[in-house]
C-alpha cells in the first residue's frame, strides 16, 4: 500500500523524539514558561526577523483559529473568509461556537483577491443599514490555501493594505506554511508574512510536529491576557514543553524549513509522474497537495494499492483526489506510484 | 536544588517515549482513528470492568472538563461543585466560558458530602421561583480533590444515589486519579468509580503522560456526535496517535498503577521525614499532594535549596506549602529534603 | 410628505390602546401568567386550528428568533437559511452569538425551493467528512419572505416532507405574517402553517402592535423549560400583560386578520398606481412590500415628498425602493401619491 | 383580596397610556431614532445632572444587565456582585450564558461593603496563580438593594474609589431607583449616582411603566457600537417609541419622583400598621419592599384575603414575607390591612 493520504498520518521527525528524550529527565517551569518554549520563540522570531513579536503556542490548526479570531474581534465583529475557507466550513462551527459569524465572500483558487476584498468592505460601509449588521473585523486566509495554492507577495502586500484602510487585521492561517514557503514558485518569504501579517500562525502538526501551532502577533498587538483566555478555551497547556521542545528542534538549523522542502521536491516528482501518465489537473498548484481528475472506475482499482483523499465529485464518471507528499514521503514512494499508474 | 514543586515538572514516563520512537513510522488513521487509541480504549475499559463504556481522549484537564460538561448540560442547567472545585475558581471561566453557570456548594476538605448535595437539590425544587433560576443540571467532584483529599466508596454511592434520584450525572474530575487509586488509604476502586460515576476522566499529564486525558462515559451516555463537538471546541487532535499511543503505553502491564503507586510510596516517605521534622501538616491527605504549614522565615530559606508551591497564607507569619511527588519522584530526593530540614 | 417607510413607523391600533386602559388597574400574574396572555393564547390556538400548540409572546422579531433557534438546535447543529434570509445577514450576528452557525442556501426571490434543499441535505451527508461540519438541524424560512414573495402550500407541503425525512424541524418567521395571510395570491392558510412547520410566529410588531411576537409551536415540541431559557436571554417580560392584553385584542373579532387586509388592499391600489405611472417593478410581490426601480434623478426629487426605503443599487443611475404599506395606511396616502409621481 | 405582592402586577401610571393615545398616530423613526426616546433622553441627562451621558432604552432588568455586563467586560473579566445579587442567582445564568463568571462576595443585608470589596480585589492581585482566574473586571450593586436597603453616599463614594483605583467600572442596577432616591432615609441624589457609578440604569417597570430601563453611562464610556450589539442580544425594538414615550412622560414633570414619593409615603403607612400590629422584622427597609416574619398559621388564614411575597422560610414555624408598595398603592390598601391584621 501506498499512501499519500494527508500530510499528517505519520508521527513526527525523528530529531523531535531524540530531542524529547535528551529533555525528559529535566525538571521545568510550567505552562508555557519552560526554558524550551522560550528558546524556540526566540528562534522563531530571528526566523520572521520580527524581533518584537509575540509567540504564542497552541496544539492544533482549529484550536488555533478559534482563540486568536475569537479574542481579536470585538463583540460585534466578524472574520471575512472565503467561501473555501477552512473555518467557513470544516471546523465544525469553532468560529461560531465562540459567538463569531464568518463572513464569507468569493474566491479564485481558494484565495481572496485584494479587489474582491475591497469591493466588500467599501459595500458594507456603504450600506446605510450597516448597523444592524455584524462588522466585518478581520480578514482570514491561508498560505497555502486549502487548494494548495498560494498568494503572491503583490497579493499579500494588496490585501494588507486594505486591511490598514480599513483598521482590521489580516490573519493567516500557515497550517501547511513551510510548504508554502518552500515552494518553487513563490515569491513570499517568512518575513514577508510577518510583514503584511498582523497574526499568522506556522504549523507544525501537518509539518513534522505531533502536535503544535506557533501563533505569532507581528505588531505588538496579542491580546490582553492571552494566556488566560488560552486556558479559558481549554487549550492551555501544564507541560508546555511539549510544544516547545518541538518547535525548538524545527527552528534549529533551518530543520522546518528542509524537511518542508523535501515534501516539496517529492510534489514535483510527483507532478512529473501524474504527467507522464497523462492525468488531468483539477488545480495547479504549487505546493505539496495535488489535486488530480481520475475516472472513478481508475480509482475504484487503484484504491487496492494506493491511498489518496477523496475530495469532490467532479462529474458523473470522475472523481477529484488529493494526493499529500510530507516531509516523509521518500522518493521510493513516488517510484512505487510511477508502477502502479 | 531539589524539586517538589508539582507533579507535571518533568517530561513523560519513558516507556512513552520508547512507545512513541516505535510507532512513529507507520502511516495510520487520524482525529483519534488509529490504532493505537483504539487499543487503549479496549484496555482502558477492561480496566473499569466497564465493556459498555465509550472512551475519548483529550488533551487536558481544563479543555475535558469544559468539554465534558458543557456538552452534557442543556442549555437552562448549570453544575453543581464545590466551592473549591477547580472548575469553580482556577480554570479561568472556561465554563461559563461555554454559556454555563458553576453552583458552588459548601464542602469538607474539598469533599462534597452527601448530605449537604441533598439539601442543596431539595432546596432548589422548594423553592417556587426555581423556574426564574438555572437548575443543576450535573455533580463535579473531584478524586483526589484539589486538597489531596478522597471519597470513599460509601461516599460515592451516597453522591450517586442522590444524583440518579434527580437525574443528573455525576462527573468525576480524574486529573490525579491514579495517586487515588494507588493510595493505602482507599477502599475505591476503578471499576467502583466506574460503577458510581456517569462520566469520568482518567488523567494522564499529572501521571505520567506528557498530555491527555482519558474521558469514560460509563452508561452508554456519551453526547450524541462528541467527536464533532470535540472538534468544535478545538480539541480534535489531527495526530490522534499522540494520546491514543500514550494511554495504550500506561495501561499495558500495568504501568498506570505501578507509577501512581510510586508516587505513594514516596508521598508515605516524605510524610515520616516531615513527622520526624515536626512539621504541622495543614490537611491529613492520603495521596500524592501533602499540605504543610511553615514559618515564613524558614521557607525563605529553605527556598534556597527547595522547590515548593505556594498555597495560601496561614496567618501573618506562616505560609501552607504543597509538596508534590510523583512518579518521578526517587527516595534520594526525600533522602535530601531530610537533610534540608 | 407621505410615507411608504415601512410598516412599523405608526403606533399601535387603536383597539390596542383602548384594551389597555380598560385593563389597566387590575391587579394580575407576572412573567405572562396573567390572564389575557391566557386568553390570547387560547384565541391564537383556535385561529390556528391546532388545540395541542404551544403559545409563548416575545417582544421583537430579532429576538424570537435568537431564542427559537437557539433552544431547538443541539450544540452540533445549525439552521438553514436562505442567503437572503433576514437571519443570514440582518440580524447582527445574532444567531452567531447563540454560538450557531447559519448554513446558506440559494434561494429564488427569497423562496428556499424543496429540490435546493433536499440537495443540500443530501449533499450534506453524503460528504465523508462532515463528522467535521456542522450539522444542519433546523430550516429557517420566512413568509412572506423579505422580498415580499410568498410561499405556496405545495412548496410548503414539500419543505415539510423533506425535514421530516431529516427529523429536523420546519421554522417560520412570520414578522408579516398577517401580510401573507390576507394576500389575494396564497393558497396558504394559518392552519397550513400549523399543520406544515414545528414552530413559527405571529408579527405583531409590523401588524399593528406596539411590539411582541406570538411563538407557535406545533407538535407538542416546545424546549423544556422553554421559560427559564426566555429568561436567561434577558427576553422575559416581568408585566406579560403587555404583549398578552395585544395579541387577545388583535385575535377577537379576526382584527389580526382584518387589518392585514386592510394593508393588502391597499398594496394592490398602490400598484395600479405604480402600473399606471410606469413604473418597473423589481419583484413581482403579492404582499404589502412593493420593490420598484426608480431612476436616481427622479427618486432624488421624490424624496422631497415621500418616503420610501433603499433597497439596493439597481445599476449606475437606478436604484431599487421598497414601498411598504400597513394596517395604517389609508386611500387617500394612495391618491397623494398618483398626484406625486 | 389585598394585594402587596409586588410592585409590577398592575398596569402603567395614567399618563403614559394617555400619552400612548396622543403620540399613535405619528410616523416617527424607528430602532430608537425617534423623537420622544430623544426627547426623553435629554430629560434623563437633565435629571441626572450629567449632559455628557449617553442614554440607551431596554425592555427588562435581566435584558439589561445581561448586555450592559457582556459588552463592557473584556472576554477574560467576570463581574463581581453580593452573593444576593439579582444578577448571582435569579436570573437563569443571564450572565453565564454571554460567556461570563459572576465572582461572588460576602454582603450585610443585600450591600457590598467597600472593605470587603478592596479585600476581595487586593486578594485577587497578590495571588501568584490569578492569571488562571477569571479577572474581576466590574462591580456590580443594586440600589435598592434585593433587600430594600440603601447605600449611603460615603459607601458610593467608597466603592467608586476602589473601582478607579482598579480601573474597573462600578454598575448600578436601578431596578427600584425611584423608591431608593425617594426614600426618607438617604443622602444620596441622582446626580451622585451619575457621579460615582460609570453606568447604571433607572428601572420603570417597577416604576410606573409598562416595561423599560433607561441605562446611563456617564463617563463617556459607552460601548462602541452599542446598538448593534442591542440587535445582537435580540434586545433591539423596532418601535422604540415604546420605551421612548414612556420615559419621556415619566420625566416631565417630575412625574418618575413624585410617583416613587407616594409608593415610598405608603410604605411608611405600611411599617406603622406593622409595628402597630406588632409584626417581627427582618430587615430594617427604607424603602418600598419590607419583610416581615410570620408565623405560618397566621400566613396561612391571611393569605385568604392577603396576597405578599414569600421570601423565605425562617424557621420551622415562621416564614419571612415581602410586603411591596407601589406607585399605585392608596391610603385605603394599607387601612383595609390594619383590619384584616
Amino acid at each position: 500500500m501506498i499512501s499519500f493520504e494527508s500530510d499528517y498520518t505519520n508521527g513526527a521527525h525523528p530529531a523531535i523524539l531524540k530531542r524529547f528524550i535528551e529533555t525528559n529527565e529535566e525538571s521545568v517551569s510550567t505552562y508555557g514558561f519552560d526554558k524550551y518554549s522560550e528558546s524556540a520563540k526566540t528562534k522563531i522570531k530571528e526566523a520572521c526577523k520580527c524581533p518584537e513579536a509575540d509567540v504564542y503556542f497552541l496544539a492544533g490548526g482549529t484550536q488555533t483559529n478559534s482563540i486568536v479570531i475569537s479574542t481579536m474581534l470585538k463583540d460585534y465583529e466578524a472574520v471575512v473568509a472565503a467561501n473555501t475557507g477552512h473555518i467557513s466550513a470544516h471546523e465544525a462551527g469553532a468560529i461560531e461556537y465562540t459567538g463569531h459569524k464568518v463572513l464569507t465572500i468569493g474566491e479564485e483558487m481558494g484565495k481572496i483577491k485584494p479587489e474582491e476584498l475591497e469591493k466588500y468592505l467599501s459595500g458594507f460601509y456603504s450600506d446605510e443599514n450597516h448597523e444592524h449588521m455584524v462588522f466585518p473585523g478581520m480578514v482570514y486566509i491561508s498560505h497555502p490555501t486549502e487548494y494548495g495554492t498560494l498568494y503572491s507577495k503583490a497579493e499579500l502586500e494588496g490585501l494588507s493594505n486594505i486591511c490598514k484602510q480599513y483598521e482590521i487585521p489580516l490573519y493567516m492561517d500557515g497550517a501547511r506554511l513551510g510548504y508554502g514557503l518552500m515552494s518553487y514558485d513563490t515569491d513570499v518569504t517568512l518575513a514577508d508574512i510577518a510583514t503584511y501579517c498582523d497574526v499568522f500562525y506556522i504549523g507544525g502538526t501537518k509539518v513534522g510536529a505531533l502536535c503544535g501551532e506557533a501563533v505569532v502577533f507581528t505588531k505588538d498587538n496579542a491580546p490582553k491576557h492571552f494566556m488566560t483566555m488560552i486556558k479559558q478555551h481549554g487549550a492551555l497547556l501544564a507541560k508546555g514543553r511539549l510544544i516547545g521542545v518541538q518547535f525548538d528542534t524545527l527552528f534549529t538549523d533551518n530543520l522546518y524549513f528542509d524537511i518542508s522542502r523535501q515534501a516539496i521536491d517529492m510534489a514535483e516528482e510527483l507532478k512529473k509522474v501524474l504527467i507522464e501518465k497523462v492525468c488531468r489537473f483539477f488545480i495547479d498548484s504549487p505546493t505539496n497537495q495535488q489535486f488530480v481528475i481520475l475516472e472513478d472506475s481508475k480509482l475504484g482499482e487503484l484504491k487496492k494499492e494506493l491511498k489518496v483523499s477523496f475530495w469532490e465529485k467532479y462529474d458523473d464518471t470522475h472523481t477529484v483526489v488529493r494526493f499529500a507528499t510530507s516531509w516523509s514521503t521518500k522518493l521510493e514512494d513516488i517510484e512505487k506510484l510511477r508502477e502502479l499508474l
